[in-house]
C-alpha cells in the first residue's frame, strides 16, 4: 500500500455501472518523509477520506474487496485514514 | 486508475477472438495538472469515449470486468468519461 | 496493453511444463510516435507473430486466458498484430 | 519479492474492517547491494517483523495469502525476515 | 516475462510456511542487449537454477502456479533457464 494525500475529486458523468455512487477522489503517493513521489492517481474510497487527508491506499484487485461480491473495475481504493506514521 | 487523454486509435487485424469486436484506443496517462506523463498505452473502451476525450482507465484484470464472463486478454480498460476534476 | 516490436526469440530448453511448446520472444515496447520506450520484456506469443512485427501485449494473468484452463505462466503475451495506429 | 529495510509503522484509525488487528509497516525497498531503491511503501506483517529488521515481502494479491480465506485489501506484505543474502 | 542474470541466494529463517523448503534467489533483470536493467529483486526458483545463470521470470500470481493448489505467497518465480536469445 501506499499513503498518500487526498488531492481532490473526479466528475465522471458517463462510466461503468458498478462505479455508479463510489466517490473517486484524486491522489498523490508520498514517500516516507512526507514529500510528494510519483504521479497522481485516481482511487475509489473505502474509508470515507476528504480533500488534504492523509490515507493509504490499494492497487489492484484487492481494491474492489471492500465492495465483494459486486466486480467493482477499480485498480486503486483507499482503505484507510492514516493518523501519523513513525519512523524509527 | 489513471486521468489519460484518448490520442488515437488501433488497427488490429489479426488478434485473440476475445478482442474481436471491441474498440482499442492509445490513451496517454495524464498529471494531475493534466500535463503528460508516463507512457502511453492501448485500452479497451467501456465507455464509448473518442479521441480528444478525457477519461480514466483502469488496469489490470479488473480492464476485462465490463465483459465478464468472458475473459478478455486485456489489461487496460477505459471505464468513464471525465468532465472534470477539481483539485481542492 | 502496449504496443510493441518483435526484436528477437528466446531458447529455453528447461522450462515449466506448462510453458513447453509456446513460442517465446523478445519484445520492445513503443511510445505513441513508435519510438521504443523502457525495457525490453519476454512475451509468449498468441498471435503468430513474427520477428519485426508490431504487435501489442498484454501484462498480468491475462496473458494467460488464451491457453486458459492451462495455467501458464506467463504474465505477458502478444494477443494481436498491428496493422497500423492513428493519432487523432 | 523485494529485500527491504522496515523504517517504522503506521497509525491508522479508521480503516476497512479486514485490516483491523494487522500490522502496518513502512518499508523501503533495497537493492542488491543493500542500498536504498525506489520509493517506501505500506506492508501488512505476516512475519512478526520490527522496525530496523531487514524483510522481504510480496506484492499483489499474494499478500493476503496468510490471512486467507479472509479477503484482506493488501497489495504488500512482509512475509519473511531475512537473516542475509549472499552474492555470488 | 523478463530475462535475467541470478546473482546469489537468501537465506530467510523465519517466512511464511508455504515458503519453506523453497530455494529463493536473488536475480537481476537484463536489457535486450545483455546490460543489467532496473532493480534487483527475490524470486522463488522453479526451474533448478544456480548462481551465474540466465534465466527468465515471471511476475505476479503467475509465479505461485508451479506449486498449485498450494498458495505459496511469491510473486516474481524462475520458470525457466535461458540457454541464449536471438535479435533478428
Amino acid at each position: 500500500m501506499q499513503l498518500a494525500k487526498v488531492l481532490g475529486d473526479v466528475v465522471i458523468t458517463r462510466k461503468d455501472e458498478n462505479l455508479v455512487g463510489l466517490k473517486l477522489l484524486v491522489v498523490q503517493p508520498l514517500a516516507a518523509d512526507g514529500s510528494h513521489v510519483g504521479r497522481a492517481l485516481v482511487a475509489v474510497d473505502a474509508a470515507g477520506a476528504g480533500v488534504g487527508e492523509t490515507v493509504f491506499f490499494v492497487r489492484g484487485k484487492e481494491a474492489s474487496f471492500p465492495w465483494y461480491p459486486t466486480e467493482v473495475p477499480a485498480d486503486a481504493g483507499i482503505v484507510g485514514i492514516v493518523d501519523h506514521w513513525d519512523l524509527g
